[in-house]
């Protein structure tokens, strides 16, 4: 298991059970900040989006947050007018009790899609919910457990820079119907940032990481992404600011790649890096394309090095370039081996690139020969278990 | 196994073993018409391009042919120089032996790619694969099978209207690398058509049938469609034109689903239909996104009437609908049940909606209730054996 994020002055931290899991397992958890901080989100692109999402979206349009209350067990997804109303009775409860606006609070749901959410079993647990909210390391561990659903470890880290903490708490693991395994991140800093700042420099980690990883491609109804800042003083700019947000992309990265491992039934998480291009949006769109390419996936689960797929994904992919300017090379942090170059496959140890992608971690590198741009994703191999996670487990 | 396609009058068949598939196996595969005839012809949009797709298409340019010539077995794709001196070479010796341009020979290659093309094997054989080559059905037959690579059976059809014949001999099963299992489709017809009518309709034909399968959505380096036609007299026009389309149309869906229904390792053909759409680029969109979801396609392999995977994928697919106007119905030749309605997931009988899934044929149809566009599309679903073949077998 990895370290788990730690807490983060300024916020407080619950999980508890109640009720919506079997076996009182951990089910709403609560960050809870001392008082109203600057905040950011950036939400799933999936037109169908579930009630909490929609109202999370609403009440972000100020900045601000005091709170982020989370449920597993049920997505509140496709349910209709009933889930919006259930979404907003939670929201204006949760208000009331922490005495603030409506628009400060953040809520998640994670889990079983097209089941009316039992709001009654939430609202029951408010009190208790706040009420053991402290600053242990152990509550901020069940605030992770309480968000995860099929997760097989809860995903995190911590960072420290310029004497601020940098915590992310997450889960997901690709999407296992009818648990669309929504993936949910929440960071905290207690770095001061200004909420422009915030927002912008979000969206760029955000981009460069969550939205950088492949499990099956299959985004869910509530994929969300938050971050709040407890710090108060000057908010940090310029160089300092540049060095936070390398350090908050760490973070967010190393959290991402903690997803892909988690993919279900994965195998190996492997690196695409597409340089060379003409611009980092056609760099992108290849590592895309190869990252979603089944045929791709399952040489990755059954250690082929096989380059043909590669090339044709990428000569599929719409992106414009000269297949014999092209050179592909496989690594690790040991080796590196060149598969194809000029337009031909290239002899190489055959053998030896089989053993290197028998490893967990291994990466292609593509470069189209042609531009300074270029694109970093990760996904993860497609295998058995892939199929019978997601083909077995019925609604 | 299906009806095999039936010789059409004015084309000679012929299918014989030049070596480059072990064990003497048809590898080499000549239809020769009677005399230069009007001919179009439709190839992969992958930018990776095989030698003979970039030669035959350059031949095409004038929309005639007499003579098509296909090897099996090696792909001559990613091969460099060599691989375009070999295509021509190919190109030039057949013209010269039917004392013709070498603009009217279509040459096609499938089987392994980045392999030199062992080209003496098939310039030592063209005198044979033409004193061979007549009219007979098993000729036809000996055609098809040499086209033909992974393919667990050989794939077309013919259809009779209005006192023409039309027939397609074509082969393809998704990829397995290292062969890329091109599509390749040839249909001939006696009916005379103009040739820019045949360019046109032939476009439409190909994107309404091949273009609308997929298997992984894995383009070949190699994939190719062509049609000619042996028809002398006064070209078709007007209804006869239009009706014979019909006809052609009919039979290239056909050999397409025969395509879907070789997927590699597929349990089911699937077909998809958006309705109700602003246009038909719309639902073509979300048709193909929904073909393309590994979660789709595992919950399709399992039979499970997994609503929320499917309007989860047209949710992401970028097209805009209001999710509330929805209906999903999921269907065979006898059943139809409404799965989701109104943005919310109707009570249905489970048990009778998977039975109905374990068939090996059945239909989604989806309803965006805001236009009157549509599209349709096949899909197979994504099973263990498309694991098996995929990651164990290794270049």
């Amino acid at each position: 298991m990895n370290k788990r994020p730690c807490p983060v002055p300024g916020f407080r931290f619950s999980g508890i059970s109640c009720g919506i899991k079997e076996n009182a397992a951990l089910d709403l958890g609560l960050i809870l900040a001392d008082e109203s901080c600057n905040a950011a989100a950036v939400f799933t692109q999936n037109l169908v989006q579930a009630a909490p999402v929609i109202k999370s979206r609403e009440a972000m349009s100020a900045g601000r947050a005091r709170a982020i209350l989370v449920n597993s067990g049920n997505a509140n997804a496709c349910t209709g007018d009933q889930g919006a109303i259930d979404a907003e009775q939670i929201i204006k409860e949760l208000a009331a009790r922490l005495n603030c606006s409506t628009d400060l609070i953040q809520i998640g749901s994670t889990g079983v899609i097209g089941v009316p959410l039992p709001v009654d079993r939430i609202l029951n647990h408010l009190d208790e919910v706040i009420s053991v909210a402290d600053r242990e390391q152990t509550s901020a561990d069940r605030f992770g457990d309480a968000i995860c659903t099929t997760d097989r470890f809860p995903k995190g880290c911590s960072k420290n820079h310029g004497g601020y903490t940098i915590s992310i708490f997450a889960k997901g693991a690709g999407m296992i119907a009818p648990n669309m395994a929504t993936m949910l991140a929440y960071a905290l800093t207690d770095a001061p940032i200004d909420s422009q700042d915030l927002r912008a420099l979000w969206q760029r980690c955000v981009d460069r990481s969550f939205n950088s990883v492949v499990v099956d491609g299959d985004t869910s109804t509530n994929d969300t992404a938050v971050i709040c800042t407890s710090g108060r003083g000057q908010p940090l700019q310029g160089d300092d600011l540049e060095s936070f947000e390398g350090v908050l992309l760490a973070a967010c990265q190393e959290t991402a790649i903690q997803l892909v491992a988690d993919g279900e039934g994965a195998r190996c998480v492997v690196e695409l890096n597409i340089k060379g291009a003409d611009s980092e949006a056609d760099a992108r769109i290849i590592a895309k394309t190869i990252a979603l390419s089944p045929l791709c996936k399952t040489a990755f689960f059954g250690a082929d090095p096989n380059w043909g797929r590669i090339v044709a994904a990428a000569g599929r992919s719409s992106v414009s370039f000269n297949p014999n300017l092209i050179r592909l090379t496989l690594r690790d942090h040991q080796r590196s081996i060149v598969l194809f170059e000029s337009g031909v496959p290239l002899p190489f140890d055959k053998s030896a690139a089989e053993q290197l992608m028998h490893g967990n971690r291994f990466a292609f590198d593509l470069d189209l020969g042609t531009g300074a741009s270029k694109s970093r994703m990760w996904t993860c191999d497609l295998g058995h278990n892939y199929v019978t996670l997601n083909a077995e487990y019925t609604t």
